[in-house]
């Protein structure tokens, strides 16, 4: 499985690294993950640089599809320029988003008729856009989904691994990461949450 | 306050960045968490290039802080040359680790008689350190705390955020990062778990 986590300037670091960190666990399964850039290097909302792994075309050949947050997706939503270079496609991608990465999936389409989830600042931009936002940590229908608040992230990643990798690997992934002396009950809510839109 | 996230060549992004992430939502309460690493440019376990923001003996001046983990910890565990970079005192510093992390602060003599945590696959070595693992998530004894699991970072951010700006600051800051629709239950549970050894 290639994963695309598309992480744009101005990016909220742990949107990015937490699906990062979590579907990289899966590396033994086959499955890469790579922070997935519109240009060379970004600089995160809280000013730290980094390289990025791939162009934002990678997107468009993953298997999976997220989309981060940040401080400029405003911005972003409106450039066509960098839009226009994602030609994505629920029919063959696995496609999330969480937060402002919300936003950006609805500017292209990706979310007409689906309910979805965002954070609280990016509500009423996804809102304008025609889209129903709940209030929900996650939410998914067929191969689209999207949550909401920055630590909703491992419910993102782990319907991104159960879609793709069946419960049996899901679950051992989550579980080495999760807190030790709570794994079982962690990975059961995890799960649980997202079990029903798979 | 200035808070050093301690990060090693190897890194796991997880530890490293959701501390990052969350320490950073305190901005307005002047609070500046940076990426500090021994070189200048750091390679994660899953191959992140990445700029850090400060150099090691930063952390020395530091009011808080945190040891990241990675998968080349017990070789930075048994350089000295990097190791005596730092100078740390618990008298005067808010002092965590997670993970791998946990065997750096054993190295270092700052977990002497302090129940400690980590994962599961470093336990054994922070053990021959002579240290006492114990099955929880988080636990802190005056100014030093460790975590185990990679998952397990809101718990010693929550403990910094709690120990250094109080529990308004603390909660407003988690409560913005907590998921949608599960805000209020998602922070108690972070408080709950570090106020008794605030």
């Amino acid at each position: 499985m290639k994963i695309a986590v598309l992480t744009f300037p101005g990016f909220n670091e742990l949107d990015s690294f937490i699906a990062y960190g979590l579907l990289n666990r899966l590396h033994p399964f086959g499955w890469h993950a790579f922070i997935t850039t519109p240009q060379d290097r970004v600089v995160s909302m809280n000013g730290l640089e980094m390289q990025g792994q791939q162009p934002l075309e990678f997107a468009n050949q993953a298997d999976i599809v997220l989309f981060g947050s940040g401080v400029m997706t405003r911005d972003i939503a409106n450039d066509e320029a960098v839009l226009g270079r994602l030609q994505l496609n629920p029919a063959r991608q696995l496609i999330g988003g969480q937060c402002s990465g919300t936003l950006l999936m609805a500017k292209l389409g990706l979310l007409q008729d689906v309910p979805a989830c965002t954070d609280l600042r990016t509500k009423p931009w996804v809102e304008q856009e025609g889209i129903n936002v709940i209030d929900a940590p996650f939410a998914a229908q067929g191969n689209v989904a999207t949550a909401g608040g920055c630590l909703s992230a491992p419910y993102l990643s782990a319907w991104a691994m159960l879609k793709g990798a069946g419960e049996s690997a899901t679950r051992e992934a989550l579980y080495y990461a999760a807190p030790v002396g709570e794994k079982d009950a962690y990975v059961d809510k995890l799960l649980d949450t997202v079990r029903p839109f798979c």
